[in-house]
């Protein structure tokens, strides 16, 4: 990797874990949890998914542990939401691309870690999206409800189309910036047209 | 082993992981969860175990992530029960049979693990009943609801029963093929038996 | 360690493990959990801050796993637990300093095990909280309640303060006794003034 294309991976993964941890610490407000367990729910999403990928596939200690780029924009997160927190709905709009680029982002270095490990493509794509998508699953569980993604959000399909992109750019094109930045973007573009038209991933209907 | 042993092992791991997949994807149907996360209730129910039971030892890369056995009996108990879901009702039976039959190789297999690994003989009939149980437990969090294993089922006991066995057996009797049977067998009759005279686990009186 | 050092830490590990145990089963008992459901909550209760420890770190095979004082420690208290459920409430004093001596020594070793694998200053003390408070956030995941110490408790602060301590004097003073010695009693103290005195961790006003 060359200046800029660190440059960028850096960028990306600053606004990413920043915004997965404001959507961490505004579940923990909306709970009326403590300021611990506000900087719990902040740290869990921002790192959580990364961290399951880690632990599935062996890669110990897990990332985030030496990754003072990533505990400083999760500390960021949480105390940017704390003091900001009566602006937060003006301010949701920015949240919303930064967390959509942090999906696109956790998305290409997860299924990168699967292909690096030797898994298959379609192991490697799952890793992307447990590292999009998983730290989302326990920010729900430990704010007691059920988790958002499993309940029609076109979240975790844009981080699925987004892997498959990736993967097929790597082998198209030369030098992986180019899938990255493909990826990262059609899941950002994915996430605003799933907002724009507000498009739903279909429920099955019990018929049991 | 040689091949017909081979073969039994791995049709009731096909038809095991097949019906843990069909109860998570069951239960996230009931909660009107989208395809998302139907696809991950069958996943997890059909791998928690074993996942849980590999990072407690250090096994990894988890197994199920090079085990396209069990990614192929999951996506298919996935796919089978959207599709059949009106008939799930009539096919309860077979599933029951089958999830005994799992619920008996996935102890066996873990109680294998814990022995390989040099655990003593509790422990490793602790990881084969983590490896056979566990993965139902992920699946009721996930679910938002209180593990069933923890009210009353015997399914856990089934478990920790045909764990013993396996042990004892494996001690008696030369050739592992023979614990297994006898460890499968037991766990199945005992999930028939309080199934049909309706048996359950006390629970403790709360008198605090 | 000399012998006496050796004797201070069993026992602290002893009753700190069994304390852990016993909330883990009074959780159970209170939601009407069955005898597995108990069990299974005592242990986790009691091993599951160290083992999300283990597993962050990459320690594996993850450390109750082979040490037989802990799971002694924690069967008695699930044992204790069940046989003297209509005592408990006289017992409960003595079970919060068991506990508060528990999340002292807990707190210590998670902080060591980070500062062994070369982990800074912060992260070690982070493991050392998770290591002292994780178990009960398991613990009320699966009793199906928002964890208690994201809700108010002077607890994981407790932790955190004491690891500071840990660290602290560990740099001023030599032998690691001494830093062990005032980081646990630390906690303990933090713990019973926070209980005399009421002490709250705030809560964030909802302003969104």
């Amino acid at each position: 990797m060359n200046f800029t294309e660190v440059e960028f991976i850096s960028t990306v993964e600053i606004l990413g874990t920043f915004a997965f941890a404001v959507s961490g610490a505004i579940a923990a407000i909306r709970n009326r949890y403590d300021l611990f367990g506000i900087l719990v729910l902040a740290f869990v999403t921002a790192t959580g998914g990364g961290t399951i990928r880690d632990v599935l596939v062996g890669n110990m200690p897990v990332s985030w542990l030496t990754n003072n780029l990533a505990i400083g924009s999760a500390l960021f997160g949480f105390v940017f939401t704390i003091a900001l927190r009566s602006k937060i709905k003006k301010l949701q709009p920015w949240i919303f691309y930064f967390d959509a680029a942090g999906l696109g982002l956790f998305t290409v270095m997860g299924t990168e870690v699967g292909l690096e490990a030797g898994m298959g493509v379609g192991i490697s794509i799952t890793l992307g999206t447990i590292t999009g998508c998983f730290g989302g699953v326990i920010r729900d569980v430990l704010s007691g409800i059920k988790p958002l993604i499993f309940r029609g959000e076109i979240y975790a399909m844009a981080s699925v189309i987004g892997g498959l992109l990736y993967v097929t750019v790597l082998n198209m094109v030369e030098g992986e910036i180019w899938a990255q930045v493909v990826s990262i973007l059609s899941i950002i573009v994915i996430r605003i047209i799933a907002l724009r038209y507000k498009l739903r991933l279909p429920r099955v209907r019990n018929e049991m």
